[in-house]
């Protein structure tokens, strides 16, 4: 067998969401197709993988160095033992030839989304989900039949909307999600505490609802809104400062004893691990999120599974960022944490399968082979355009 | 006065050299300019900037992300009190609009080769050389008329010549220099401490000669490469390890104590500060050598000097990294420790104004306006190409 072509392309977000940081409504995301010789059902077996929203499409690295290195390697040298099959951390490597290390920001995105349908493909022509794969293959076979997913939303309004945004809290409540997460720091801290107790008012109580910054606060005003929001008990308090300001992390620790949550913004294992050895985060309270689909993918997300726990960090600790059916598969075959979702936002990429109900907070899993694309029907028929 | 346009182009590089970790002879780079409507000796000012090498040309985010905000923002928005001239940092925040914190790689060098460009730019509006002006807006009309450089080389020759390394190593001595630096790392330790002593041979003692893993080794392999490589009293020890593993380069400093550098391959001000506040460098012995022309250019280079004083670092223990005349204008106006030069490789970006000698060890200042390119010939024959 062989991979016979790679093609990607450039898909848009239709949303005028907002976080403390950035709008989304000139969002871009890459979009991959791994195209094999290998015939299922009559049919090449093609993965599919794109990034995570937050950092654009990456069509130059994908072009210019990823995809040729792959396709200019021979063949051969990217399968597992026995010919029949991708070996997906041979073609990482290929991909990764001459790149230094250090400086893990859109390349990781590209890689991400290369390495996402390289996995797909693979996990197709094994003929299992991904996630039965990842058991299998680095889990002793265990998997979880269910994964503790949260949406993510509550993002500000174009109009500062508090009914919208309580409006979007009960959606999720009705959708059969137990907790919620909403954006502060893009408003002041009067402003962001009023639309807290909104929100709790619809969830019920604090211990419901988790608030993200976003990255956007100085110590003074991380340390401000950690003291105006204690009382709340909120499920954590996320990127508050700068995601590589591990030092700004460690002293709000001290003033602050809710939870904590981070690591979207480190795409590389390397740098997850010094949050845990310098952001004086707790493994027994606090939550470390990568995201697969923007650091590297899954092949550095084993990666990163594998510092956090030589840091002490047991893996149901690890709540992946960026809602794609990656993070769910990788959450139920590797037994983590669980998973961000957007049945909202960042559609036709986020959220997972069709069909499958969010029941006291936790999402079923797929029994498609792969990632289980073609089991969300808005999303595969973007994704198939690739493959024509 | 406006910036009328932005144009980009990628570059390549004929070099068959190779490091630790890659080899150069597909590395590419991106080639900037900012084409202004102000009319000097009666043709539009126009502002060149290029990235430095080791990270790739970075056209689809220079093209689809930084270029068309600064074109669609507002022009007055982007200009200093009067409107006179460009207002740099106006035109940094212009084109990071929308950007998440955290995550600095590719960005980080898209953003270099355009900043470079447009204080380029703002420098010839302004009718000085850009280490003038750099002296008089951020340090108190103070520079330095002679820089401190040392030429990046002693790469890898594809037949592992020994003669040709020498020869390289007495080139060097023949034109000035009185410090030379060679890669180790790519070879195994015996071989690399015959070519340490190879080249010891020609620069007359180990004090003379400075050595660059590349960040390739592990732990283990750092502490064997510093114990063998102690008795040499070397001029420094460059990127032993991962440059994001922090606590590696702690770990060494405990059993090497000559000087170490490191730094090119972190990419804003807070992976720089991460490594001062985590990585156990000493102020008195160590050098820090960040790249203006990969870490988000000159703008976030101040950043970067800022960051590195409140940790106690005086600016004289700041060596740039890269090699190019923007490092040079910084080292001067801002009085750093000195900057790297590559007379033989990345040609034509490498190294500076035509027909200026290195005497010992030291470099003077091109006197023309900007940063000095159209005082480098053969570079300047490739740049001028962008505004034609």
């Amino acid at each position: 067998m062989r991979i016979v072509d790679i093609r990607e392309k450039t898909g848009t977000l239709a949303t005028t969401m907002r976080n403390a940081f950035i709008d989304f409504s000139q969002m871009t995301v890459s979009l991959v197709a791994v195209v094999t010789d290998v015939v299922r059902d009559g049919k090449p077996v093609v993965g599919y993988g794109f990034n995570a929203n937050g950092r654009y499409a990456q069509g130059g690295i994908l072009r210019e160095r990823l995809i040729p290195r792959i396709l200019k390697a021979d063949p051969k040298t990217l399968l597992d033992a026995d010919g029949a099959n991708i070996d997906p951390f041979k073609v990482f490597a290929a991909m990764m030839t001459n790149e230094k290390p250090g400086g893990h920001g859109d390349r990781a995105v590209a890689v991400a989304a290369l390495d996402m349908a390289v996995w797909d493909a693979t996990a197709k022509i094994a003929g299992e989900p991904l996630w039965k794969l990842l058991a299998e293959r680095f889990n002793k076979g265990q998997a979880d039949a269910k994964v503790l997913v949260y949406p993510g939303g509550g993002y500000y309004y174009p109009d500062g909307n508090m009914q919208k945004l309580k409006d979007e809290m009960q959606s999720y409540l009705d959708d059969g999600y137990s907790v919620v997460k909403m954006k502060i720091g893009a408003a002041d801290l009067a402003t962001d505490i009023k639309r807290i107790e909104a929100v709790i008012e619809v969830v019920g109580e604090g211990s419901r609802l988790a608030v993200d910054a976003n990255g956007k606060f100085d110590l003074e005003t991380a340390l401000a809104y950690g003291k105006a929001m204690k009382p709340y008990g909120l499920f954590w308090y996320e990127e508050a400062g700068d995601p590589l300001d591990y030092a700004l992390q460690a002293k709000l620790a001290k003033h602050y004893d809710g939870p904590f949550a981070t690591g979207e913004n480190l795409f590389s294992h390397q740098d997850i691990r010094n949050l845990l050895r310098y952001g004086a985060l707790d493994p027994k309270k606090d939550w470390i999120m990568p995201d697969p689909a923007l650091a590297m993918g899954l092949t550095e997300g084993l990666r990163i599974i594998e510092a956090a726990e030589k840091e002490g960090w047991p893996r149901r600790r690890i709540v992946l960022h960026g809602g794609t059916q990656l993070a769910l598969s990788m959450a139920a075959g590797l037994q983590l944490g669980g998973t961000e979702t957007y049945p909202l936002m960042f559609q036709p990429y986020g959220g997972f399968a069709d069909g499958v109900p969010v029941e006291a907070g936790y999402v079923a899993l797929p029994d498609a082979p792969g990632l289980g694309i073609e089991r969300k029907a808005k999303l595969y028929e973007v994704m198939k355009t690739l493959a024509a």
